[in-house]
């Protein structure tokens, strides 16, 4: 492990006891930030994720101006297709569009073995410069999107709400559907296997879209190959597992050699706790449209989250991602609740 | 109770042994039958729901063409918000929009008290003519948002995958918030209580976004005026609620005097009957996009699905509603699978 001077995220990890839980927020780097829709209005998409000086800058401010205890790798889960050749597109206000999605054992087969240090080469040299740039101040996290959810983008071809065509697509076609599955899988552990030696101190693996499956199903699809990307990767890196809508897995999800595990806002900490025999580290779960309210419900709120996850074996974090309406000082309301706690 | 010929459904709903499970389909009347695409070239959405003798023709369509075990009058929860005086403009392709959208407690107020049963003629006609259409065959299910899914239209303007502004409004105009739903709840209470009337011989509440709320958020915004309309109905007709993604409610939900609680597919049957402790009627919970699988494996997981919540205190249905581009053959499947249970 590296030397670390803020080593909560770290220790909470371990399950070791520390003085207060520590606190990060998913979708922090980017969004909501004035400085960072500056550097939006800058610049497009991909030269913020593939430029490394801005993705340095992106990941580190939120560390400096609301003072978290992590900060992760401003970047996107679709790096991944578009280092497998498949084009992806970011849209303005209406997000990822991949132009020729999958929809045959063809085009699955056509994808190629690829070398992800290469082709993803912007990703490591940001990490490096981000590990250099915080000199040891909080660890530094870096993630990917689980196979599943990778998938749905890759056959579905844009956002949706219920992912119907990349299901069907399991459903008519399932050996093309694993067969792909198990590409994305195997791109992810090189990229996740590099990112660890890059600098990364933990990573997170983000379902986005397991909550869509039936617990069969989603066991099938989805947590299978999360499964293997875990066995990999546990002995070398903290690996984190946020698996969104996702409670019908959770005990299941908690006997896999993970660090800690992420639970949204629909769950209580209570049930949250007794699905996952309280052993295993949780982190979340503050309802990220909840940071719209007064700041003295903010504080309220957050204070019990916290006694009701109880202080150890716990990472404060939202329960999604950041909203981009959230005003800076309900941020910093709800970070620094946490590091007053107790 | 009327004579009605098929009561599969009724004698479920009270929990009497059945000679197999009733069954029907979430969304039937509508979307996905050739003949009603035919009638939705011809008519706007709201010539199709406000004219009487077409809301009966889609709503009889399902009870000929697959042989459900119940018609469900063919209408849209956002009847609700046009009684209370706020416009809604349906976009073929794009869903709901409310122009002027609920923002302050001046709009709130303004809001009138109205004679349900005036505003809303056009719905109880269609039941009236349906009941005559359908001379007993099976029983009609009437059905109404609940106060919190009506209130995320109004408030929101259209749909949205994470009705933020909705819950922005609750967490900063608390009272605004109570007082609005208050009134949907008195509209509602009153236009399913005209429904009961009419001849529906069940009603249904349908809680499409109570699952983006936080367990105690729920508790607040939504199950509270649930009950209230169930306490003013379940004397007068039995109630089923629907609740998608509120799997964190359903030992509450049990405690209501409801005749059955729908279920969606993202739980196990075995979760779901200990969740509300093996004593209610539960309806569910195919996954609707699984109705795109070869029809031998929508038979296979039919049957597994009768078997895993047993033959008793239970209504096959889907977890959601059908979609639109389910092949008849599969939709028929599914119900046939279900008759020839056992």
């Amino acid at each position: 492990m590296t030397n670390i001077k803020n080593d909560l995220l770290l220790r909470a990890l371990k399950g070791e006891k520390v003085e207060r839980p520590p606190v990060w927020m998913m979708r922090q780097a980017g969004r909501y930030l004035p400085d960072y829709m500056k550097l939006r209005d800058k610049y497009s998409f991909f030269e913020r994720v593939e430029t490394p000086e801005l993705a340095t800058e992106i990941t580190v401010m939120p560390v400096r101006q609301v003072g978290v205890d992590a900060a992760i790798l401003f970047s996107d889960i679709l790096v991944i297709p578009q280092a497998l050749d498949v084009e992806v597109q970011m849209i303005p206000g209406k997000g990822p569009v991949i132009p020729n999605p999958i929809t045959s054992m063809e085009q699955v087969q056509a994808i190629p073995d690829i070398d992800v240090k290469d082709r993803l080469s912007y990703v490591f040299e940001a990490l490096k410069m981000t590990r250099d740039e915080l000199a040891g101040e909080v660890p530094l996290i870096g993630f990917a999107g689980s196979p599943w959810t990778v998938f749905c983008y890759m056959v579905e071809g844009k956002g949706s709400k219920t992912f119907d065509k990349a299901k069907a697509f399991c459903y008519t076609q399932p050996e093309a559907a694993h067969l792909l599955l198990e590409k994305i899988t195997r791109a992810t552990i090189d990229y996740l296997t590099e990112k660890s030696k890059s600098g990364a101190n933990v990573v997170q693996i983000f379902d986005s879209w397991g909550g869509l499956l039936s617990p069969l199903d989603y066991e099938t699809f989805s947590l299978h190959y999360i499964r293997e990307i875990v066995s990999a990767l546990h002995e070398h890196i903290p690996v984190v597992v946020f698996a969104k809508g996702c409670w019908f897995a959770l005990e299941e999800m908690s006997k896999m050699p993970v660090s800690a595990l992420g639970v949204d806002w629909t769950i209580t900490p209570h049930m949250a706790r007794e699905f996952t025999q309280y052993q295993v580290t949780l982190q979340g779960n503050f309802d990220p449209a909840r940071l719209l309210s007064p700041i003295s419900d903010i504080q309220k709120l957050a204070k019990q989250m916290v006694d009701d996850f109880g202080p150890y074996r716990y990472i404060a974090n939202l329960g999604h991602g950041i909203l981009p309406n959230i005003p800076v000082d309900h941020a910093r309301a709800f970070i620094d609740t946490i590091k007053n706690y107790g």
